[in-house]
């Protein structure tokens, strides 16, 4: 059996607490979407506010591998029609083959919310869709509180269907916006559903507020459904939508369902939407978590270590994910090793380097480093263990102000940097809108005079994570991404002093450029 | 419907990454747990170490008004006698009229891990069994691995549990140790277990690790068991145990079923073990989250305040959690209303001040502010701007240093402040481990010459999001949350410049106190 994924990170996701993309992290996201596999990543909701038509003009110019981009939009306000309704403008305008429309379902919100007449809303549902379908477009209708709805009036929520159905929907997602199912009330109506729709795709689209999303989804599934829409990591408004990273391996691995998705490249794919989205993956999210593989009990550590399956439900490299020991000295050379060996094939598991560099490596790791999102970093790291690679310049010294009121009356920010290459030392100062501007504008200026190909760098992007926020001593995790003109690359620094976890980070990313990438 | 709870938050959940509790810790939990109502709280487990025997010394003067202590072992060791099995001596000494004994189910691990046939895996559970209850203790079965058990050998699996129930066990919980099940396989093996055990009490265990055991555990009640294990906030090893604070209110709200507990405590509970525990409870937790109840998009903003239940699963005092309506990109009067209400009733939604508040936090959102993770700030703002506030200081100037090698040889950052307050100027500077450190410290040296009372303020948390990432002149968003000793708020600071940034949440955050948050 075939499930379809759609992703809903970038709409539906985007509404959590504490997430706000920029045009620049959507449009990672979608690559690590398409690079991951999934069928479907609905982008946003064009009519929303003008950043979003933005957005979708910068996608178009994206050429994706397999995954259909998908606009969101809302059925026609009643009183209009679909050719002078601005919401439905906009969704076309998105210039997306496939887009999504939700109806109500739920009489109760037709005449409470809407405050039109049931037959009303089926007349708006109908003209949207056919409207949309004589355009071309392939169309999801979501079925917006389909199972409340469902509960309240079983044939009016099916008469929505129906009328979807009619008007040509491809495919009549199963809603349940406001989270409250649980698994055994959802395979019964799913049934009913899908025995009343043989010939129709049917999708299922859950919230977490009963902690039971994951396993509606799933129960759907096995109860008919073939169209799963998710978000990455849950990330959602209240308790988060359903958990692709959990829902995905749950069918593939358990269920037999066929996700068509790069199973092992799940945990970085959701590590990375993470990072992007400035999002604490929690430890023990499970297949992806750091912890989801770690064994703390001295009983279980053995048992593991005779049999894994015996305390493993499955085997953690499915997932590209790894088995942790807390309490002992076991270490995971087999994980680091294909890294080592883009730069030394010659080395294997039993290596003393590969042992020396694993060692090294979890001693950054326990001081705060992070090269997930760094490969940069990880690079020269390995690189400098191998013996491969050796600076090109050597920080002396660097001073940087901040002062308010601005001393010139403009910046407040100054910097002066002394480094030295080959016994020569160079200084060199600048001012910037901020200390790290500052500093790097000053780093810069003293390295062109040594390597002039480095004038046409620039910072891109700057992130700061507090990794242990238990005081004002927490140390700081610098993520900075550059780029020299053509690509970029993402460098890490780690302190408990912010400007010197960025010199770190910025250090690394000359040294990067120098070194040939 | 009556179903009892166990909760193994001191046990299992102890075993989850990053908590450690100390004896006073494990105290407090027993007295929150008490009064929130569950039936039994599972200590720990004696034999694993001298603490834990000193820890139950000191709960058996404590007492409790509900709760029923219960402390965990093992059966004996095949070859020795109950009377001479150290374990079980350390298990009888802990003086609990309760025990629960776990006993393994599935063949695989008694011929591969305890390396013994399985007859005479029977023989130990029978032999601890007898023992146990020739001491008239109250006996729980934890059948290890049983659902894997099941799979493999279901003839034995059910010949433990049925030695178990001959030997005297009072409940027999069946637990799902890796935690790979879902949950119509929960519920069909669970009914077959109730079917061949009618007059016994069976429980379930379950673990994460599919994203599932929240509804595993709910199916597996409304499937036939009574007695339901699981942790505070789903604290356990790798991916967690079950989550108790949404497990029970889906019991108590959606199934009938009747828990016994003071659910309107539920929140209150989960918040302070997660505070006891020194873990974060996830925003996004259901039920209990700071985001369980909260709203961002206009459209389910505008349909709640209609109807509640138009997008609420439930209500959400029940649980002893909050409404709340988020400030974002999306928001227009509607949202934005119920805020300023707080502070000036009289207004409405087509009132002038409304309008203009509207429109002035719409163009600090265009700046890069984003209230909805700051609500201490937007409270300052809304009161600003209804003339119902004046700041209690004003930042004059201050300087902020950051140099390597460190002027002093230890720390890298210093700042100056000056701050005036009712005409009188005070300068006061410190030095710190970075520079919102070294300014917040500065800061505070001066303000407490006028406001004693700062004295106790200190920085728990510290967010940077760069929010256009285009350029070095990208804009940068600070979020620095803060604590007076007992509560804690947040407040936001946005600049090109992260000093600038940091200054302005810093200067929000004292002026928050101040007024008397």
């Amino acid at each position: 059996m075939r499930a379809e994924i759609f992703d809903s990170t970038l709409r539906d996701g985007s509404q959590a607490e504490g997430i706000s993309f920029s045009i620049r992290d959507k449009l990672n996201i979608v690559k690590a979407l398409d690079s991951f596999g999934v069928d479907y990543i609905e982008a946003g909701n064009p009519a929303s506010n003008p950043k979003e038509q933005l957005f979708f003009e910068q996608l178009r110019e994206l050429t994706l591998r397999k995954a259909r981009v998908c606009a969101f939009g809302s059925t026609v306000r009643y009183g209009t029609t679909p050719e002078e309704d601005s919401g439905l403008a906009a969704l076309v305008a998105a210039g997306t083959a496939t887009v999504a429309v939700f109806g109500k379902a739920w009489d109760l919100h037709v005449t409470e919310i809407l405050r039109i007449t049931p037959g009303n809303n089926l007349e708006i549902v109908a003209s949207t869709i056919r409207y949309l379908k004589s355009l071309g477009k392939e169309l999801i209708f979501d079925a917006e509180h389909f199972f409340d709805g469902y509960r309240g009036n079983r044939d009016y929520a099916l008469s929505v269907l129906r009328t979807a159905a009619d008007a040509g929907a491809d495919c009549l997602c199963l809603c349940d916006t406001n989270g409250g199912m649980l698994p055994l009330e959802i395979a019964e109506i799913v049934r009913d559903v899908c025995r009343n729709f043989p010939d129709t795709r049917i999708g299922i689209h859950c919230h977490d507020d009963t902690g039971c999303a994951v396993a509606n989804t799933v129960t759907a599934v096995m109860s008919g459904v073939c169209h799963i829409q998710g978000t990455f990591n849950g990330f959602g408004e209240r308790c988060g939508n359903a958990n692709l990273s959990a829902i995905i391996p749950d069918l593939a691995l358990k269920c037999g369902v066929d996700c068509d998705v790069d199973l092992r490249m799940l945990k970085a794919t959701a590590r990375s939407i993470a990072e992007i989205s400035n999002i604490h993956l929690p430890k023990n999210a499970p297949y992806v978590g750091k912890s989801a593989f770690s064994h703390k009990g001295g009983m279980h550590i053995d048992g593991v270590q005779k049999l894994s399956r015996s305390f493993e439900h499955i085997d953690p490299e499915t997932v590209g994910n790894e088995r942790r020991f807390l309490l002992s000295e076991v270490s995971g050379r087999g994980t680091v090793l294909p890294k080592i060996r883009k730069y030394a094939p010659e080395l294997t598991k039993h290596s003393e380097k590969t042992a020396w560099i694993t060692e090294k490596l979890k001693e950054r790791e326990l001081h705060g480093y992070q090269y997930e999102a760094a490969e940069a970093s990880f690079e020269l790291f390995v690189k400098k263990a191998l013996g491969l690679w050796s600076s090109h310049f050597n920080m002396v010294m660097y001073k940087v102000t901040d002062d308010f009121p601005a001393p010139d009356g403009e910046q407040q920010s100054n910097a002066i940097v002394k480094i030295e290459v080959g016994g020569r030392t160079q200084m060199s100062c600048d001012s910037g809108n901020g200390p790290v501007n500052a500093l790097d504008k000053a780093l810069r200026n003293a390295l062109t005079v040594f390597y002039p190909q480095l004038a046409t760098m620039h910072l891109i992007d700057y992130k700061v994570r507090v990794i242990d926020s238990k005081s004002t001593d927490a140390v700081t995790r610098v993520l900075i991404e550059s780029s020299d003109g053509t690509t970029s690359y993402t460098t890490v620094g780690v302190s408990s002093d912010i400007i010197e976890a960025s010199v770190t980070a910025l250090v690394d990313s000359y040294e990067y450029v120098l070194s040939g990438k």
